[in-house]
């Protein structure tokens, strides 16, 4: 097991596990890697299950569902269970790895599940963080466990790149650009048009907004000002195209603020060119310093995988969480509560040597 | 004082400080803010006072210097002080900022002061760093005192980036280019040429090896294959100046591996065009994920002041080192081992909402 300076113990790393006969079950194989299990198996559950099976410090230990755990196809070959039977692999998971909704899983899951496990997850309604970092957290402070929230890459890895920019040139501007990327909302918004077959989205930062903010010309620009909305259309046979462009740019809350471009493509075009989940985006600071010199920060994300990255980061997360826990750390906490070097596989001094 | 989750503790931090009669002193104003002292007086020490006079939750204490107090023409009106007498100043300085070079100044001066007060550096000769860490660690926690060690923006910033990145997509690559930039030790070099009076030498990233880099092809590139080095020079009167230019051309170390290019100009234009110290670069990691998803992570700085935005680096980490300390994390730390939030002058609770 790795040392993180005088911060964590290796000692205190192996009491702290409950029932320590579960490695020497494995003939003591598995004894420093760390037991994580998935709740949820959409998207992201399937991102995280090929991702924890390529890193070496962990073990698979399970996957919780909701559903008939027999109705699940899964890559890997861990037992399937139903949520309802999670309080019994209390000893048997160091970490969770929550992979439902945001809108209405989440908020329920995490909560549950920190009764027992640490837990990692990547809530993204930006709007009620706090109210579900209190809830985890009041949860997670009895239970003597640690949960890592709002994990992933917005939040997440952006939230990060907006504190040290922030901390950094205090009287500066911070700006996201997101995209260009699928947007799911958008993409099901066009779905429910009349006379649409089947619809994809992408949201596409403008270009002439992101130079003018790395010019440091910190401008105040909305959301409709940065980002352009290109949407790939399939009609059904017959339809009126003209009508469907409208009702969709005209959408409100949705187009209706944005510069929007329709294309109406055929459904083999459709599914060869725009079924991949790509996204990405930029984080741009702006600031100044000494007498008027401008310093620019930037941070971006080009993912041909949006699930599949997200799930790379809460499984470096993962292991942050585990240590965090193993350092007595309980409670809710974010990606800003947690040292760089927690997420890594390598030691303090291996990253003093290599990376530094 | 700021929050942070349930690590610190406000009345812990109180209780610290060894002389509270400190802020008596001033009828109680100061308080609640971090007490800093600058150690060296050159470029980087006069970009740091600046930014101290800006930031509300510190206070100025004193510039120490090796010179003659006297000697020194300083922007705020702080006490300047011998080094010699740095021990008396022991209650009265929270954080003490290290301004001096890498080459000779840090490696005693750091282990010097550590005895005494929480210092921060930007210690960035990078092969010397483990042994660097190794003698500050044993002087810091002897005297309970913690010691940021090679922060900055390389090492520093970089290195964040360099190991999320690695942590996230560890089966990736990670490519550092530098620049566009001076470089102070190419610029002495030429200035070392016979016939040359003045001159500025530029490290500038070549931008094809930058995008093959972000296109996932995962090149083997050596340092020399990733930078070239423009140079302005101004002769001296009569000097040859074909023989200057090759002279540079193939200096070994400095130039014969690189594409070189040399400009002659005048002083005054040298004067007029290039007596900023502009710098910056880019960290660019590409990894893979799934079935062959390439996932392109960017961080990159354009900085019209190099010392400058290293100062309000520092700054940002004298907060945390004084966080760090009152925490009882002593002892050597890099910029690896400390939370985002710390660096923030913002509470968590603000830092959820706001930039999370």
């Amino acid at each position: 097991m790795k040392h993180f300076g005088t911060v964590l113990n290796v000692s205190k790393m192996r009491q702290k596990r409950s029932s320590p006969n579960v490695s020497l079950e494995n003939g003591g194989k598995n004894m420093n890697k760390i037991r994580v299990a998935i709740c949820g198996y959409g998207n992201l559950g399937r991102g995280v299950e090929k991702e924890i099976l390529k890193s070496e410090d962990m073990e698979f230990i399970a996957i919780f569902t909701r559903r008939n755990p027999e109705s699940l196809q899964t890559s890997s070959n861990v037992p399937v269970v139903s949520v309802a039977e999670m309080e019994k692999w209390i000893d048997k998971v160091d970490v969770m790895i929550m992979c439902g909704g945001s809108a209405t899983d989440l908020p329920v899951q995490v909560v549950e599940a920190a009764k027992y496990f640490n837990t990692v997850d990547s809530f993204d309604t930006h709007a009620k963080i706090p109210e579900f970092y209190n809830a985890v957290n009041e949860v997670a402070l009895k239970s003597n466990k640690t949960s890592v929230i709002s994990g992933g890459w917005d939040p997440g890895m952006f939230s990060i790149m907006r504190t040290y920019a922030d901390a950094i040139l205090s009287n500066g501007k911070t700006y996201t650009f997101w995209g260009k990327g699928v947007s799911q909302g958008h993409s099901d918004a066009i779905r429910r048009v009349p006379g649409v077959k089947n619809a994809v989205q992408y949201t596409i930062p403008i270009d002439e907004a992101m130079e003018s903010v790395r010019n440091g010309e910190n401008p105040e620009l909305s959301t409709a000002e940065k980002h352009l909305r290109e949407c790939f259309v399939v009609a059904e046979d017959g339809a009126d195209l003209a009508e469907i462009e409208e009702t969709i740019k005209t959408m409100p809350n949705y187009f209706s603020d944005y510069h929007t471009e329709v294309h109406f493509i055929s459904e083999e075009e459709l599914k060869a060119n725009h079924s991949k989940m790509p996204h990405g985006g930029f984080v741009i600071h702006s600031g100044k310093t000494g007498e008027n010199n401008n310093q620019i920060i930037e941070y971006s994300l080009k993912l041909d995988s949006n699930p599949e990255f997200t799930s790379s980061v809460l499984i470096a997360l993962a292991r942050a969480t585990y240590r965090l826990n193993c350092s007595g750390q309980y409670g809710a906490k974010t990606v800003l509560d947690i040292p760089p070097a927690m997420l890594s596989r390598k030691s303090g001094e291996e990253l003093r040597k290599e990376l530094l």
